[in-house]
């Protein structure tokens, strides 16, 4: 049967909220600096209150992939939690304006739309505080089968696999995958998480896996080395495709018996690296949806990375397509 | 204009005499022991009026290569020079039978058809003793532009720079296929060559090749370093693609941003190293007439090579188009 989608996205449903704050903001709420820090829904809801955001956008890791992917010209949809709030439905809008087919029902009671709420100190560190809400709320029933046998690849973010309901509709969605003869693709999105979860997602990934995607310390993690080559060895074996990203070092690609290292973009400016890792997996699986060889898909990803690192937020601010297309002629790739 | 043949090759053309001799029969001549000796006309038609040769097969390195694109399934011709002698018309029979237009007018008088004289003593070694012959009066009158226009590839051996009028040919033939808009690819042949002709083949690489292959010690010696990882820097900015083999650590592949490492073929038993890089440039040249990836073409370059070694000769035994195609399969690979 034929596909209608290039790729489905499956992930955590997020409003990325950034604020900048006094430099006693964080210290009289007992909040800590810099890093990420999970926040329940009281305290989440007295920071957002107290704060006047600068901007709300859409976010997520998934979401974000699927919108570089619509940017770059793919066909794609969603699927993820929102609570049917005002959040939710700036979530919803976004997707939509992106081009993005989003089905999953809106809770209507319960938690409120997951948000990452990102202070700005004055001193520009950015602390990131994330209140998952109705995100986690994503279940086996979410996952539709009609769309993933309609999908070339789906994706699915690793942060999905902290919650047992969650993990249950990533199960689910890639069974079906398979049935259906579609590739999975997935990313480790953290490396406590690979931790955490090891000899799960270990086999998780042998068992369900076609493609990889993870940054160098989210690979060192899972297999619990500080050897990076031992790690591309490691991998080798378990999936089709690991393709892997190294900040400047850029990303090498495993593929059986050939490891392809390219080199990463140069960006003068690196404003906010939130949603490198996502943009660089949409570029990838755009290459791969053209049929462009391995060596190729990864520059796609570094150049799309490259943009999004160049300003605030995950989401491309130019048409992907033809800041890409131009980068690869420069490069003397056919566009 | 479309064209009729996928790669020309241009090189010696040599036939390979294998014999077995005594321990006594080098020293009693003072011929070196083990490497590769130039001879004149007189020590080689000594020898090999002394020899009872064991067999006799068609070689040269260029010749080897179309002789492998020919066997995967590729249209090939060579242009190169032999006498009208016995040896010649083997040369012209076995190139024939392999399906390769030869056009190149022998020589009627002067020297014999250029020869290698393997000598295997009793302890296995083998030693080699080239006389170029005829093979050295290739010149530039015989690269015709008819060929090259319609010749995807044209593919150059190095060796041919030893001489002032095969480097002669050589030039003329990549300037009409750059004017035709074909590519060239080149092999850098000889370690000692690349020393001895650094710059000039430093200037000719940059100027006029676009795939370019060479072993570790080749494009090592070419550089003037013993760095290998520094040696594919150098080569980056000068050629489109450069494809360097390494026995058994496998080859690289550069091109641009990106660098493809893939493993070598592991082979039971290595009976015969000569012509493993003629093979692996017949594979990697069939894999671009393909238009497969750069990993893949390296996969195709090592699986040839990998039948080359395992039998006396440097011409293939086996179709290689099924033997390719059976590799390939077996690492998930379409064939």
């Amino acid at each position: 049967m034929d596909t209608v989608y290039d790729v489905l996205g499956i992930g955590n449903a997020m409003v990325d909220v950034l604020a900048k704050v006094g430099e006693g903001f964080l210290s009289e709420r007992h909040l800590q600096k810099g890093g990420m820090t999970l926040l329940d829904a009281a305290t989440a809801g007295k920071i957002y209150e107290d704060i006047d955001p600068e901007r709300e956008v859409s976010g997520g890791s998934a979401a974000n992939t699927v919108a570089g992917l619509a940017s770059l010209g793919a066909d794609c949809a969603f699927i993820g939690k929102v609570h049917d709030d005002s959040l939710g439905q700036n979530f919803r809008r976004d997707i939509g304006a992106a081009g993005i087919d989003f089905f999953t029902k809106p809770l209507l009671e319960g938690p409120s739309t997951g948000r990452s709420i990102v202070l700005v100190t004055p001193d520009a560190e950015r602390s990131m505080f994330t209140y998952l809400g109705a995100a986690q709320c994503l279940s086996a029933e979410d996952i539709d089968e009609e769309i993933i046998k309609v999908s070339k690849y789906i994706f699915v973010e690793g942060y999905l696999w902290e919650h047992a309901d969650s993990r249950e509709a990533v199960l689910k969605a890639c069974a079906l995958a398979h049935k259906h003869h579609r590739k999975t693709a997935f990313t480790l999105s953290d490396y406590h998480l690979a931790q955490r979860f090891r000899s799960e997602l270990t086999e998780f990934i042998k068992n369900e896996v076609d493609v990889l995607f993870a940054n160098e310390r989210e690979i060192l993690s899972l297999f619990d080395t500080t050897d990076f080559m031992s790690a591309l060895d490691s991998i080798k074996p378990m999936v089709e495709i690991a393709a892997l990203t190294r900040e400047a070092k850029g990303s090498v690609v495993v593929n059986g018996r050939v490891k392809i290292f390219v080199e990463a973009e140069k960006v003068e400016n690196v404003t906010d690296s939130t949603g490198a890792g996502d943009l660089y997996a949409a570029g990838f699986l755009y290459g791969m949806t053209e049929e462009r060889s391995l060596g190729t898909c990864a520059m796609i990803g570094s150049i799309a990375a490259s943009e999004i690192i160049s300003h605030y937020g995950a989401r491309p601010e130019v048409s992907l397509r033809g800041f890409v297309r131009n980068r690869l002629l420069q490069y003397g790739k056919k566009a």
